[in-house]
Parts: C-alpha cells; sequence; structure tokens
C-alpha cells in the first residue's frame, strides 16, 4: 500500500486486484458472536467489556482473514467498538492493523463533523499523521512536546457528514489532499428517515433541488484540485442503493466521485439496486455489506450454533456470492 | 444525583445550584497543557499518546476540581480524546468518572448519528445501559452473553446531529425518554460555514422556512411526550451564539427546548450575544466556554509558562467572570 498515491488510485488498484468492489462492513456485535468465540473471550476477563472486546478483536481478524482476497476494504463501524469502552477502540486498533497487514483498505465508518479545530482532532484520529490540521510555528506542537502522537486509528478514510459546512470539512479535505486519504461524504443514507431532510428542496440560483443534491455540488466543489487516478477523486460521497432512481441521479451529477453504497444485503438492497451507483464503465463505487457477510452463518443455517470457523466460511461464500451478483449486474448494466 | 429523574430537571436543579448556567468544555489539547504536566505525562510512558493522555487526564481533573462549584456541567470533547487512540478513551474514561463524582453533568460532545442499529451502539456508549436498543426475545443479548456490558463513558447527555432523520434519532430519543437521558441536537452551529446549508431555504407547507428552522421543527416533534421539567423536556438543541438574532427566533420557535450555546469567549461570542438563547425568564440554556477557561492562563498571561496549579487557577477566575458576564447579561434581558 503506497502512501504518497492519492485514494482512489489504491481503490482503483485494489478493485482490479480484488475482482470486484466489495467492501465488508466490521460492525461486531456482541450479542450475535460465534458460541466459541463468546466462551473464549469470557476465558480471557472478568471485565465483561474487556471480554466482549477481546472476542470482538479475534473475530475480526477471522473475517478479514476469510475475505483479504475478495474485498477491496472493510469498514469498521466506530460505534460498535466505542459501545465496549476503551477495550473497544483497542480491538478497533488491532482490527484496522490487522486489515491493512492483510493488503485491505480501511473506511473508518465515523460519521464525524465538527467545527474546523475540532475536525482537526478527527482528522488525526482517524487519517493520520498526528500533526495534521496544528498550525505549525505557532508555538509548538502536541508532537514537539510529547513526540510523535499517533491514535493508531489511522485508516485510509473516514467517512463524514455534511451539516457544519465547508469550513468543518478542511481538515478531512487537507487529509485528502496532502496525505493520500480518503473521505466519503453523507449525501443521500439508506435509512427510512434519510429522505427526511436529505430530500427537501431547497432554493439553488433560480431553482430547486433537494437538500442532497445541494451537498452533492458541495462534493464536487471539494473534489476540485484534489489529486486523482483515472478521472477520481478523493472526495466520495455516501449513496444508499435503496432509491436507485435516486442513485442514478446521483451518479449523472457527480462525475469523478466514488460512491461508498451501503446497505447491500440486510438493509434490503441487492446487486440491481447497487448497479445503479456505478458509471456505465462499471467503475466509480464500493458497495459495503456488514451483517450479511460476518454473520452470513446465521442467514445460512438459521438456529445453529455454529463455530467461529463455520462463521468465517460462510463469510467467505457470502463475500464471493456478492462479488458475482455485483459483477453480474454490472456486466448488465455495461450493455443498456 | 438522581438517575430517574428527567434530565432537564437535572440541570434545572445545577444551574439553580451553581448560580448560573456555565458548562466548562473539555478539549484537551497535548500542544497547550502546561510544561510541567507534559514533564510529568512524558515521566508516565515512553509512548507518546499514553504520555499525552496520562496528562489530559490529570488536566481535566484539575480543571474539573478548579470549577467544580461554578460549572453545571462539563463538555468532553470526544475528537480530542479520540486523537490519542485508546489511551485518549482511557482518559476520557477517567475524566467522565471524575467530573460525575464531584457532582458535575457531563455533556459527551460526539455529534453522533447514523441509521438506527448502529445509533443503539452509539446510545450505548454515552447514554447507557448497555443494552439499550437491542430487542429483547431475539435469541439474547451481548448482556445474556459477557455479562453487564458498560462503555464506562456513560454521560448524561450527547450531542447528535439531524442529517440522517427521525429513526436515525430512536435509540437516543429511548435514553432520554426512559433512562434520564438527554440529547443536543445541531440545529445551527457557530462555524463560519454552518450557515452553507443551515440556512438554505426549504420549502416547508405552503412557505420556506430555513433548513435549521426545519430541523427546530424536528426537535420540538422528538420532544413531544417526553419527561418534562418546570415545562423543559431532554431534546435539546444546539444553537452557536454567533448570530444574535437567529437564536432569538429560534429561541422563539422552540419552547420547552434548551439550549446548548457554544462558542463563547474563543469564538468570539459574549455574554450579550449568548443572551439572545434565553428565555425572557432568563432560563433554557445553557452556555459552553472551552477554550477561554482551560487555557485561560496563557489569555492572563500570554508567553509565560505557567504550571498546572496556575492554570487551574485561572480557569476557576475566567469561570467565575463568565458566570458574572452571564447573570448580568441575563438581568439585563429580564428587564426587557
Amino acid at each position: 500500500m503506497k502512501h504518497g498515491e492519492p485514494f482512489p488510485a489504491r481503490v482503483a488498484a485494489a478493485v482490479e486486484d480484488k475482482g470486484g468492489p466489495v467492501v465488508v462492513g466490521l460492525d461486531p456485535r456482541p450479542e450475535l458472536l460465534p458460541p466459541d468465540l463468546v466462551a473464549w473471550g469470557r476465558r480471557q476477563s472478568t471485565d465483561p467489556r474487556r471480554a466482549a472486546a477481546a472476542a470482538v478483536a479475534v473475530f475480526n481478524r477471522l473475517i478479514i482473514d476469510a475475505v483479504h482476497d475478495i474485498a477491496v476494504a472493510v469498514k469498521p463501524q466506530l460505534a460498535f467498538f466505542e459501545q465496549l469502552g476503551w477495550p473497544g477502540v483497542q480491538a478497533l486498533e488491532e482490527t484496522i492493523t490487522h486489515a491493512r497487514r492483510r493488503g485491505l483498505l480501511v473506511i473508518a465508518d465515523g460519521k464525524r463533523h465538527d467545527i474546523g479545530s475540532t475536525a482537526a482532532a478527527y482528522a488525526r484520529a482517524y487519517l493520520g499523521p498526528g500533526d495534521l490540521g496544528e498550525r505549525k510555528g505557532s508555538g509548538g506542537t502536541g508532537e514537539a512536546l510529547f513526540g510523535a502522537l499517533e491514535s493508531g486509528l489511522e485508516a485510509d478514510a473516514l467517512t463524514v457528514s455534511p451539516y457544519m459546512g465547508t469550513d468543518s470539512m478542511e481538515p478531512f479535505l487537507d487529509a485528502c489532499r496532502h496525505y493520500g486519504k480518503g473521505i466519503f461524504v453523507l449525501v443521500r443514507t439508506s435509512n427510512p428517515s434519510g429522505a427526511e431532510l436529505q430530500n427537501l428542496r431547497v432554493q439553488s440560483g433560480a431553482g430547486t433541488l433537494t437538500l442532497a443534491e445541494r451537498v452533492a455540488e458541495l462534493v464536487m466543489r471539494w473534489n476540485e484540485g484534489m489529486p486523482r487516478a483515472d478521472g477520481y477523486g478523493p472526495v466520495g460521497a455516501v449513496v444508499g442503493a435503496t432509491e436507485p432512481a435516486e442513485a442514478a441521479r446521483l451518479r449523472r451529477q457527480l462525475p469523478g466521485v466514488l460512491f461508498l453504497v451501503p446497505g447491500y444485503g440486510a438493509q434490503g438492497a441487492g446487486a440491481k439496486e447497487a448497479a445503479a451507483a456505478f458509471a456505465p464503465d462499471g467503475r466509480g463505487a464500493l458497495v459495503n455489506a456488514a451483517r450479511a457477510i460476518q454473520y452470513a452463518w446465521q442467514v445460512e443455517r438459521p438456529g445453529e450454533p455454529g463455530t467461529a470457523d463455520d462463521y468465517a466460511a460462510a463469510a467467505r461464500r457470502a463475500a464471493q456470492r456478492m462479488r458475482e451478483e455485483l459483477q453480474a449486474a454490472l456486466q448488465g448494466e455495461g450493455s443498456r
């Protein structure tokens, strides 16, 4: 993984290498872990959250090993680590480290945003390096005082939220511009209430468009002048696959913007829905499945306990199937 | 601190007890810590982030001790802990624990949001308890498998972001409804680009209003049927003090909604600006200052190094001054 390279170049190489745009979401839910791992975790600590975090770290490692040659990236969902407190964040660090070691890109799914100086701290946390966004020559940085401050949580990309506007994006854009990182801005989310604000009609110039389309305009602007690869920039968009017509419209509005499409499988969208997020040449999007891969065993054999190995094998089968389904759907699209 | 009590009741009691609505933001910036604490931290660990996290935890404790009888609440800004990885989250746990021990309310400033099942994990992380939002009777919870799962990061309230709509709020609303917690929804933020989306005009019924006003309507709806105290519900709003006329308009639009006003001091707003966020009776808002209190020493004596004790004493003076300035401004308002 070359670090100077723009994020979209790493994505394009990985999609080529893995034969498809599969992203595996890591949403480690302690209540869904295989029983043998739960028992193992409980032997590691009498502190429930440490026990759960230990099991989570091993589970993620198994899933990563099972899909490492199929998936382009893993997408750890930060909330599921944070709910276990600092041991959970330790498990996140182990998970990110293992994924990068196995040659996977890492998309930290945190949907972070804040005013500039605070957003800089989020950027340092998930996009590194430790001095990102600190004003040089303004009386010393934390780096100068403590040595190289790194969170241990450096990912390749971070999901971010647009509600606070351009200045709240600047530190993330700096990471894209100077450190080969990527971001995915929430544009249109796949949850049922996503439409509530995102589909409001807003005035823009003489006409109106939806709030999501207005955010899309900002995404285009934020992507301007950024390092590119094959026409794609590092500022991407989260676009839910549950409304294909809308996804197709946003796709046309956002040339050069990489889409991250959540909701494959468990949230009701399949390959045909996801295909709408791709450019006619079959590029330009990554598709994420979380539950449908991590807990595929529970779908394959409902009610059967299964072992960690069963879960890993089922995850591999599900990831392969997803890659094939996407290939088929994208070839269908290509012949439009 | 009674837990069954609605959040606004705890706020009202604390404002009465402390003589004002002062909230102290904890944004621990390693590069701004007093030199003696930096040196102490560096002796604790050769790992820079552990050294910094150790110093941060002690610094926060000093600030909390210095303002505990003046401030209603502390507001740790999660980004500054996350940038130090898991040791930073450990420092956050120590900070929250110490603040609650000293009788302060804790507002976790994370601006979190996600689809429902992920938002539930955020709610469990910051608003507890560990089984919040898990579907009972659906085949066992993590709680049943690992014992009581608690993040160690339970606060009294959390800041949340509205972009994903009502279903993304449900777990947070559950915490308000059943566990005496509060949330502050981003409505109008104080950063210069805040207006970019938040002041867009959106269609609503026959007329138009700003996106912030539309979010405010949702906040009113989310606050309906909630446990109340003295007319205030647990669903509050973040309203920046940098645009007083706008704050006053939102204040009129949102009876019964507690405002959290950031930006006091460092972000350029003073007591007069903040006063616009209060109801005519001088209630209904909390005002946050972070830098202006934590690093007051650096404003009082620019260029002088100062000790941790100097920082604590200066923070106390700054918090007292802020309380007085707010009292004066609110009395001025009362005589309108």
